[in-house]
């Protein structure tokens, strides 16, 4: 029996990949030394089908593009420098509906503040987009170089935007989370000179633990800090659907996952949602509202995987 | 009647987005001035259906992918710095046939000398593979920075790939070409010191010869200089092909089409192919072997336009 892509996942094709280049630094985007700096970059692709909700207009679409992209830059405390944008369109697209998607993209490239400077454009029978975001820094923020005591901490609450792709209105705050989330690249600055690793949240939160975990540390996440609201928890109900799940296994909010030493966290001056330890378990954990400790599972959104 | 992107065409489609961002020079690569250089940045999105000849092997089709960046960085006179592949792919695809695209595109890396340093792996419904090529240049070489009287040369004969495409064995120079045509990166770091203006031949060389033109300026091209051998014609004849048309009009072979003063030329290090000169005529020519002067048209390959 022939294996197919779909029977291994998106992680085995990429570990293949990094297995045979010596020149991939596993972390949210390349690291290039240059002068006395770094060349961050990272590129992103968005197929309509697959990464868009059905009722995200073209102009969001085009801002999301943005949006994935310069989130890596965030996570690496990065200065915006360049963007690129590479566009598939179908051919029948209207002409209003191209310009509404290039319009989200140059305000999304005006609000991060990160030049729109080239791509390439062509025809495809959905919409695609690759980005490509550049950036600089002297002092790359990796995603596993935290230490055992760090505390854990987003930038922001996490899980509106799974909620909001369940939904039917487009008009409350987790359907424009999940249409038109923003990267946290001020925050990704400040966090450069207090955090010790950073992340950004794209697969859910138990994703990007499991994507930093490194041998004899573990994580102990705590369900009343992270700021879930009995709005949230009654929605989810209403729709059949586990809150804890939306929280930790779905993504798409884009905020910050960092970890900082209890000093630093003192001096720190933006905003975050403390959310646990760094610890020496080696597991991954999360301790209930009523005080039972289970296992966070690693599931996040993973391409192939065969339903 | 709503207009589509068809009714109007890429060319069109790329008007609106530069015309739109202020920071887009219109030229083979976005250039972005740092320390005492400057970041040179490409990318370019093949899609299976649309950019792969049928017989394509995936080897080739990934190695592909890497050529078609790195000419651009070629096409500036820049160093290579690094490349990132996003990919998307289809869930039925073996995994032997993933790992032979991503060994073309390491093997062209390799080839290139351009590290693959990041990217983004995706599904989709076909193939397709979104490359960014890095590069460095104290002195980006642009398209259009030629001088009445300077000659205009080819690193290489031109139009093989395009009869590639039409024919079915495989086991020929001109199929070879089509199948897996050569970035002329060295020859882009040479002619940074001798050439006044280059650029890549991807869309066929009258394409190429408009998208360079300014006003006030014209080319003359020779067809006696084109290196247009016996065989090329009698195969284009066979296959009811106009030979001057595989050669003017479609592209893909990725030769180096570059401007250059006299002396320069004679000084000039490496083969090319002097095929013509620039005029004040304000218009495109051809000479052809017979002494008559045509226009060339303005015709090459762009995506959308209705056939």
């Amino acid at each position: 029996m022939t294996l197919k892509v779909s029977d291994i996942g998106e992680k085995e094709l990429v570990r293949y990949i990094i297995a045979n280049s010596k020149y991939i630094t596993p972390d949210d985007t390349a690291i290039t030394e240059f002068s006395s700096t770094n060349i961050i970059s990272t590129c992103d692709m968005l197929i309509q089908s697959r990464h868009f909700p059905k009722n995200i207009s073209y102009f969001d679409m085009g801002f999301k593009a943005v949006t994935v992209n310069v989130s890596d830059l965030a996570a690496m405390g990065a200065e915006p420098l360049g963007f690129l944008l590479a566009i598939a369109l179908p051919k029948d697209l209207t002409i209003d509906s191209f310009k509404e998607i290039i319009d989200g993209v140059l305000k999304a490239c005006e609000y991060y503040h990160i030049p729109l400077i080239g791509g390439d454009t062509n025809e495809a029978s959905e919409i695609i987009i690759t980005g490509t975001a550049l950036g600089l820094t002297d002092k790359p923020l990796m995603k596993d170089t935290y230490n055992k005591g760090d505390l854990i901490a987003i930038t922001g609450s996490i899980g509106l935007a799974a909620l909001g792709f369940e939904l039917d209105s487009l008009d409350n705050i987790y359907s424009k989370k999940a249409l038109n989330p923003k990267a946290r690249i001020n925050e990704g600055l400040v966090l450069k000179d207090f955090a010790t690793s950073a992340t950004d949240i794209t697969d859910g939160l138990a994703s990007e633990l499991y994507e930093i975990k490194k041998d004899n540390f573990g994580f102990m996440i705590y369900e009343d800090m992270l700021n879930i609201t009995e709005e949230f928890k009654s929605l989810s109900c209403n729709l059949n659907l586990d809150y804890l799940d939306l929280i930790l296994h779905v993504g798409e909010d884009f905020e910050l996952l960092f970890t900082i030493s209890k000093d630093n966290l003192e001096k720190l001056p933006i905003d975050c949602l403390v959310i646990g330890e760094v610890t020496d378990s080696d597991v991954v954990e999360l301790t209930l509202e009523n005080g039972f400790v289970e296992r966070i599972k690693n599931k996040g959104y993973e391409h192939y995987v065969s339903e």
